[in-house]
């Protein structure tokens, strides 16, 4: 049983590093690549397609969260087990954080390498776009509860067994199509944190929000679920969550 | 009983709200950033994505229309309750127009803001590729007939279970990649209202058309469906269409 | 018994029908819109997402061939039945000669209006990359010939149920993401057949390249299959052909 | 049971033959069009939909390897017959050979042609983005190791049956998304072999790093799974292994 929290925490850890990696460094190695460059569209590909691939991988081993606003979210709709919310987080950010940092190893001092924002989530200044931090608040926010309606909603009583991993994981793509312009989007408070650490000064200023606001609006999605579906869907503990990818 | 009507149309302004937010979103913010925008290929999966999502999440409860003219198609199948088709379009329509306002409010007065038509549709001079009155009116009318012929086909009996989600999703990324220099694609009316009430006078009086021919062509498709598929398929009511995701 | 063959005819008609509007239509509409167009990515990803869309909608009803090199490759398979070759391939080429028609109602006059290839398929000074007759005879052999392994495994006896669809119709947008440079991608006699008889002759007096060789490589793999893949899956006719969505 | 080996080995043949053909000839034929070409996204895309095709195509014969570092990732994971190793290797890399030398018969002489590295793997001055030795050893190494990771892990027991080629095919287009600045992407001794031996001396003098690296990665992840998985999903044989797809 010891041993099974190990294994979860684990699967969240290879998870969430497989999400940085895999995101940040389409982000950092091959948006701008001159002339064939993958642009968002590739980004936002990237980002949903770790969550897919890590969803049918390791899902049946914790749940597939790979992000401290899932894991709050679905511990607000009775779906996690309050005690392992605190060791998914952590492991999750040390995920990121480890992804982060060999993403730099590999990207840094190269010859296209320019130092900029590594990826990094931002608004005002060091939005994409130059958005202001309410644009950048709703948007964040309202991603962030479609995404747990996503992930809580494919998981339900009633959805189509199997399937999840498909929407949840192109769920971030297309959340990734919409608002990466706005704050290069998060959804995800530890891919936030992770690039930021390199990123250094001005966006470690910023990540407040995006423990903040992700959090909140995966709480909100959380709650109305207990309202939205059956209760029997919603009662359960980790072993109703397993259903989200078995 | 009656909180279960509740539910279901509380589905279908979630749907259409993700639907409207989410493609509109990413035409509006994403589709002409520099370099790196999303151009109409992504605009094509934001919308396909928003559906598929949504399919999976909430097609369990509703059904899974998000779209009156889809409402409309399957209640001409024979597929959907007559009691339930104006409460759906309403919720649709509140959904649609709602997400506009938040839209709006998020890209108004930023930096890379060009009011525009606001992702709205239009044909003539506001058709993106100047596309005439008739030319726009028998795409919207093909679009929709084959959209609802595969949310049909998809769910009746002896197609593969669980899987409708993805060709519904992607048949409406299909539809935007050959339909949005033309009309920046419609086949929705409430997708339609919402950005139009934003984007001003002429959009508005051109919404005539964006209500009548896509549901037009969903009556066709649902009344050629009643012979195409076997009659124990389409005889239904609400039970028989939520096989469309289950 | 008879209805039913209409019923297949049917579907075979209007599948092949979106297949055209739907590709062709994708890269005569959108393909090179200013700025935003799609390119080859979305042509690629509007072919094969026409067969996604109507393998799943009419799978079950007629295989979901909506192409004669299909239709012959599946008999040289040992499974299609050899009385429904001939009304499949009249059926695919109507649907393909009236899509094509319908897009040239759409299209032509309008201000963004080249009248060029109309999508049609060619080579040498027809190629897009001005490939010589020989380079496009081995390409359109070999894609067709891996069309037909990948529609004939996914369906053959022990290959995972219900999912065939995806990777038949992801299939041939990956086919098309290889091959449009070298003939505009074909390997469709029905698909090549609509859009050069409004393109004219020179394209039409090519017409014999993108019937002869796709037809042979399709029956090359129907061949091959007989030996791979056991023999119980392979000797059937159209009930067995069936559990290619089902 | 001979004859049964010789159609393993044919399967793995075809597939490789159709990763090479496919992936390689979307990136020298169509990558760099001029105006529509299809990019590193497009590449990304081939690649990985010439496994989840070939996956669901043979993957109930061989299992579907189509590389030698996943045969060897599986062999030390127990998931793979150590006497058949050798064979599946052997049929890959002719496979990849052969595909490599078909494509340089359709594109060699064109007018489009470039010799360039015809889309061999590299690092330093043979890397896209001229990234080192060490940065081109660390990203192929992390590639393969989650590749495997996601082989491994959604075939294992109490993952969702039937679904393992999508997020096997769709983790191949992400690993492109990422690391095709850096080296081409491997993750594939075979892939790399194929066109190093057309494109000439100074790629084949690194092809011995596109095989050391992504077998020690594979065999780096095949170890994890031991201890990750559950013992009865790993202590298999092929027999298990076909689960991979069926």
């Amino acid at each position: 049983m010891q041993n099974d929290l190990i294994r979860r925490v684990a699967a969240e850890f290879f998870g969430t590093f497989w999400l940085v990696f895999g995101g940040c460094g389409a982000a950092v190695l091959a948006a701008t690549f001159p002339h064939t460059g993958i642009g968002f569209v590739g980004v936002a590909f990237a980002f949903g397609l770790t969550v897919l691939t890590m969803a049918y991988a390791v899902g049946h081993i914790s749940g597939g969260h790979f992000n401290p606003a899932v894991t709050v979210g679905l511990f607000a709709a009775g779906r996690h087990d309050g005690a392992q919310v605190v060791p998914y987080i952590i492991a999750q950010v040390i995920g990121a954080i480890a992804a982060a940092a060999v993403l730099h190893v590999i990207a840094s001092g190269q010859p296209g390498w320019v130092a900029g924002g590594f990826a990094s989530n931002g608004y005002g200044d060091l939005s994409p776009g130059k958005y202001s931090l309410g644009a950048a608040a709703l948007t964040e926010f309202l991603a962030t509860f479609f995404f747990l309606f996503i992930i809580i909603g494919t998981t339900s009583k009633g959805a189509a067994a199997g399937f999840a991993g498909i929407p949840i994981g192109l769920g971030l793509t297309l959340i990734h199509l919409i608002t990466i312009p706005v704050t290069n989007t998060s959804v995800n408070p530890a891919r936030s944190t992770g690039p930021a650490l390199f990123a250094g000064g001005e966006y470690i200023s910023q990540l407040w929000l995006f423990w903040l606001v992700p959090i909140a609006g995966a709480i909100v999605a959380g709650l109305l679920a207990r309202w939205l579906y059956e209760p029997e869907s919603i009662a359960g503990t980790i072993v109703v969550e397993e259903r989200r990818v078995a």
